[in-house]
């Protein structure tokens, strides 16, 4: 643990702007896609690569006993350091560490691991071989122990990574100074500690708007680029400054640079805070900002952070990691407390959106699914189960009933007029009054005027939206390239909706991540897009964008963005429409 | 054996119109999704359901030696078996099934078999266990291997149908007559051995119109329904009528019924063979219609059908179940042979598309994917390894050198303005002329009016399109009703890239299972598609229906269907307009 430790620290000191003695790095910049604005430093934080496999004819010295006691220690170690960092993050995340120890404690994979030192096996490849023998077990067993292969790796890598003294795999809980978490990719296992006191920015070398990285670092708010070649070849500790806007990572800036780069973040924070009140561009067009929240412990950041309501509210934790539906009052009682938090506000809820990555133990898909998203899911999961639908529904409207907020449902996943108004009927039936539908099957969107007319609003799942309609995995960071909802395409789709919207007179706001981009929510208002919803941390930065921009500045800059040919054309071209980003140094 | 042949033939007669004794079916109507024209007609062979888990308390009497010599006599009977069908069929349904043989008799599973034996439990049971960890084994192996647990469970229900007295799974060799074949589902394994001698028809209660089924029974020229439900409740014997293009099925008809069908059945093949040459709309707008071929053995069936060129040879089977790539000299070879056969015509080759349902054991995916449809598959995959774009593209240029065919090379999975200038340059490097891509990502016909400026031609890919923009897998058949090409968002990015290409003086084909549906290939040619390539059945049925429609006809019907709002409202306002479907029983 200590090598792990000492890793993300040894380099600057408290001024920070000094690169490490012997390197020529001092301004060699590095350039990726900004995912999440704002500048931060520190020194880099370089998560440690795979742990190689042991060698397969590595054999211990005969002393068995000593072997096997050895790599009892080393699975102890590693169990007592997990739990011990669960304890410190507490809540979700101390279940998920406590689980794993529980997992590297288990007897029968100890009694494997003591089997195959006894036929002279050296013990990291015991454990290895041990552990590759459950892997392919939970990997054979598919669904939720299938997802457990991950845990079940890791574990592996922390034990050899003791027995054989290589760094241990994963991130930092607690640093000196803030520092930049630099890696290929982020898994969420490696960032369930992560706070904002500790991580001062993040760079990886894969990922896309849309991974998980990206995600992440908006929610917390913590400046990313993503799809930075090189980054991983940063020396350990050099400094670093990362403008998680352009992209731009600078590596061993000089004292000038850093200040003035803490100038400006000063500056632009002056501006964030200046912007307050309900959304609206600098010409009054109002566009109510709204906060995407998981459930009712998202609430505080959403108030915080200003949200005039609820855009999406992801009912999925109620239904997830249990064998059977939750009941209509434990359902009602969940509903209720988010509609309370905003008696003024409207609060629109997506109904269960299980399948795809989410699946759920008491629902199964009827068949083996080779393409999950491309399944039985959200909307279509309800077609086979409509007791299920009709209990959430059931339980919405009498949590609606007593409350002041202006409560709406939508479905996720519709792709044609019949599901849209098989919907909107039982929602009619249920006694809710709003029904509405995601946009984010290319199919919805192009048919966005007939949808229209069997539901009352709109709202765009650009995530989605931008995974069919490149077909391409938000999942698999080899494709995030086309993972970008500022693709051309992507924009007609957006447009097509939203127009089809406004000719019905029927609101079509924005729920995807595509919101939360400060530049191309002005591009989606442009559009005629009328609320965003993102995730809270985000509401500040679009609240400051639009309040600098004319809705004829936003119509300028979508238009530009739709004549361009390439995602990245697109941003540019919009970009040169909205002049009053500068002072957000977006 | 005996008991699966008899089912198929046990009803009926020579005459073949007489309901089987004792039953009130006559006259009962089944209805389904026609997906293959034409009528069929002969006695139900329902493909036996799954067979049931051996009971998991079973044990045998206590004779060891006697139960293992019954386990082992059942596996050589199975195996066998599969030997004699797959010398009956020969080619590669004879490799399949040999190598099926082989693993039912492979010794470490009898093994397996005799220790579960020797402990008491009973014979089925026991294959059924030792089957079942093989089975864990290959799926966790992934790739290839998992894709043979289907193979794997097949042996191990034929050998406890022996070993229990079921009637065996799949589907009779041979018959005294012409069977209606029907199943929950057809597994390409069922139907490896079936011709239209044997197969009067096929009727599943799954699957849409790009089902294996469908596809199969449209290239075999047989008559299906698909999406019919009750249908294998049909007591097995029962004389059935089918009509593939209403989708009825029609149970026990009355003997005139059956005359009358044979005699239109007739009277529609005397107006297919009055069809002939190019192919063209009634008032001489040409049309010219072409073969989808998977290699040099589809030539054959390609020219008597008269194809006026291939659209589509898929060069995959060059690639597909081998260690390392084919050289250039064994592809430029099997190229040559293709153009060859057509000195006259055009051959539209598309580049390797490997990924998704074809992994290539030497192109691993660098990731795992959680849904391969949408990951590095097709274009994207010689991003990662072009010098495998590279040799096919010489190869091809080279066989294209010395013949007179007009040679076309086009890409698939083209998402992006830049990937198509990049494959067309690359076209040019290798020293091609005529470099068109696919559209069957939705982003791409979108964008078709960007991304023909790119390249020379298009070239529709309708299944995939259809797979995404409905983001329904093709592979799943409770997505199946959103699997169709009918639907109107569909209709919409196929009119906006045969826009794009018409209005840029450039072609745009079809080369999905679309151009096989005689009533949407007039829709397809309203809509300003300049060719169709399809399953070389097909081509009379779709040259008969143009030759009996103006363009305007065919332009009416592509207006009225896109003014319909679902797929079944599309197909029949398209229907309406082309008077001339009559004469085919369309």
């Amino acid at each position: 643990m200590d090598g792990q430790e000492k890793t993300g620290t040894t380099a600057g000191d408290d001024n920070g702007a000094r690169p490490p003695a012997g390197t020529s790095l001092a301004g060699t910049v590095l350039a990726g896609t900004g995912v999440s604005p704002g500048a931060g430093y520190g020194p880099a934080h370089v998560l440690a690569g795979e742990i190689p496999e042991p060698d397969k004819e590595a054999r211990h010295d005969g002393d068995a006993a000593a072997e096997r006691a050895r790599a009892e220690r080393a699975v102890e170690e590693v169990a007592a350091d997990l739990e011990a960092r669960g304890a410190r993050a507490g809540g979700e995340a101390q279940e998920v560490l406590g689980a794993q120890a529980l997992m590297a404690r288990d007897p029968s994979l100890a009694m494997e691991v003591g089997e195959l030192i006894d036929r002279g096996v050296a013990a990291p490849r015991a454990v290895f071989d041990a552990f590759g023998k459950y892997r392919d077990l939970l990997a054979a067993a598919g669904g939720y122990l299938a997802e457990r292969v991950a845990d079940l790796d890791d574990i592996r890598d922390r034990v050899i990574a003791v027995l054989t003294g290589l760094p241990m795999p994963g991130v930092p809980a607690s640093a000196a100074e803030p520092f930049v978490l630099i890696a290929k990719d982020l898994a969420p296992a490696d960032t369930a500690l992560l706070s904002k006191d500790v991580v001062a920015a993040f760079v990886t070398e894969q990922g896309g708007p849309t991974s998980h990285t990206a995600i992440l670092a908006r929610s917390m708010g913590v400046p990313a680029v993503v799809g930075c070649a090189g980054a991983t070849a940063i020396a350990p500790g050099t400094s670093v400054l990362v403008d998680g806007a352009s992209g731009q990572v600078l590596l061993a800036p000089d004292p000038a640079r850093v200040a003035e780069a803490r100038a400006a973040e000063e500056a632009r924070r002056a501006v964030l805070s200046a912007a307050t009140g309900p959304g609206a561009t600098a010409d009054g067009h109002p566009v109510p900002l709204l906060a995407n929240i998981g459930g009712p412990r998202d609430l505080e950041s959403a108030l915080a952070n200003g949200a005039e309501g609820v855009g999406l509210y992801r009912t999925e934790f109620l239904f997830l990691d249990r064998e059977t539906a939750p009941s209509g009052s434990e359902q009602e009682k969940a509903y209720r407390a988010v509609f309370e938090a905003f008696p003024e506000g409207r609060v629109v809820v997506r109904t269960l959106d299980s399948g795809a990555d989410k699946p759920l133990a008491f629902l199964p898909p009827p068949e083996e699914e080779p393409n999950p998203a491309l399944g039985e899911r959200g909307l279509r999961m309800f077609r086979r189960y409509p007791e299920i639908m009709t209990a959430q529904l059931g339980a919405l409207a009498r949590a609606a009933a007593g409350v002041s907020a202006k409560v709406q449902v939508m479905a996720p996943m519709v792709a044609t007029v019949e599901e849209a108004e098989w919907f909107a009927e039982a929602c009619r039936t249920a006694g809710l009054d709003g029904a509405g539908i995601m946009i984010e099957v290319p199919s919805a969107a192009l048919r966005a005027a007939d949808l229209i007319r069997a539901v009352d609003f709109f709202s765009i799942g650009t995530n989605d939206l931008t995974q069919y309609a490149l077909a391409a995995d938000r999942q698999v960071s080899a494709v995030a390239g086309l993972q970008d909802p500022w693709h051309p395409a992507v924009l007609d789709l957006i447009a097509m909706a939203a127009s089809a919207a406004s000719e019905a007179g029927k609101g079509c706001g924005v729920c995807g991540e595509a919101a939360a981009d400060p530049v191309l929510a002005c591009v989606l208002v442009g559009m005629g897009v009328t609320s965003l919803s993102m995730g809270a941390p985000a509401l500040p930065w679009v609240r400051a964008a639009l309040s600098r921009h004319t809705l004829e500045q936003c119509r300028a800059a979508a238009a530009a963005a739709r004549s361009a040919t390439s995602a990245r054309a697109a941003k540019a071209a919009a970009r040169a429409e909205l002049p009053g980003l500068d002072a957000l140094a977006l």
